[in-house]
């Protein structure tokens, strides 16, 4: 008895379209399925009667085994939670890129909120590679990880 | 420019420990690193000045491509966030697994709270999968899911 897989990350968002226009539009994820659900299985696993969903499913890609899931609880639209990461119970998904400079420039242009700039890992096991901390439209933290092994293909503000 | 791959989902937890039982203990993860971590990057990254963090990364067993990472915030811990998951901001996590009745018996057994008894997806991209939420130790939602192609092998109906 034991876990076979990661198959994806789920997000509650206020509103699919929004959301879609940031992970297809801005992050140039790829959208696998997209659905509206009600169906009776829907309540009894989520715990809302009658529930309606309105759901995407959204990957990298050329990545195969990982989804993003976003589900917009359209019958019980609930109170946003505080974004702040620092709160237990909330959590962050961390995508690589080749050029973390490149993508910091390009989405703080678009209005996209960042934590910081681009910044240097010096200890613990990811030394050597740049991370950056920034909002989905729902303040859900997304982390851009720049590898060390990328660094070569990077803009040259990386590579000091 | 385009994001590379997933690599990690993180969850802030209140007591790493605790999550560690939960994670390795009963879902059978393994710990690939475990740090505390209090260098500038830290703070720069998350937006605490001085944070210090106590960090373990796990994974599934046999799955080398992504990775959970459970941060508690030592040096700033927040308030929980509230669990319910129609709330925006709010996310949950998705393994595969083979025998999700077993998996629920054995974790009811065991103290861990779920929203419902395992149930089958009758409609949708996932239709003839079974599934069902759990909670973490910080209330965090995990979903355990059996694919509908996972299903001959499984349930003790199977096996008699």
């Amino acid at each position: 008895m034991q876990i076979h897989r990661t198959l994806h990350t789920g997000f509650t968002v206020s509103n699919l379209e929004r959301s879609l226009a940031f992970y297809r539009g801005m992050l140039g994820m790829e959208v696998v399925a997209q659905q509206v659900g009600s169906a009776e299985y829907l309540s009894k696993v989520t715990g809302f009667p009658g529930v309606r969903l309105n759901m995407a499913f959204v990957k990298v890609p050329g990545e195969d085994d990982h989804v993003l899931e976003l589900l917009e609880y359209v019958s019980h639209p609930g109170e946003p939670t505080p974004h702040e990461t620092n709160r237990p119970g909330n959590g962050h998904l961390c995508f690589v890129v080749d050029d973390l400079s490149a993508w910091y420039h390009e989405l703080v242009a678009r209005g996209v909120p960042f934590v910081s700039e681009p910044t240097l890992i010096t200890a613990g096991v990811n030394r050597g590679a740049m991370a950056v901390y920034l909002r989905d439209p729902d303040g859900f933290t997304i982390e851009l990880y720049q590898p060390a092994s990328r660094r070569e293909t990077a803009g040259p503000e990386a590579r000091t």
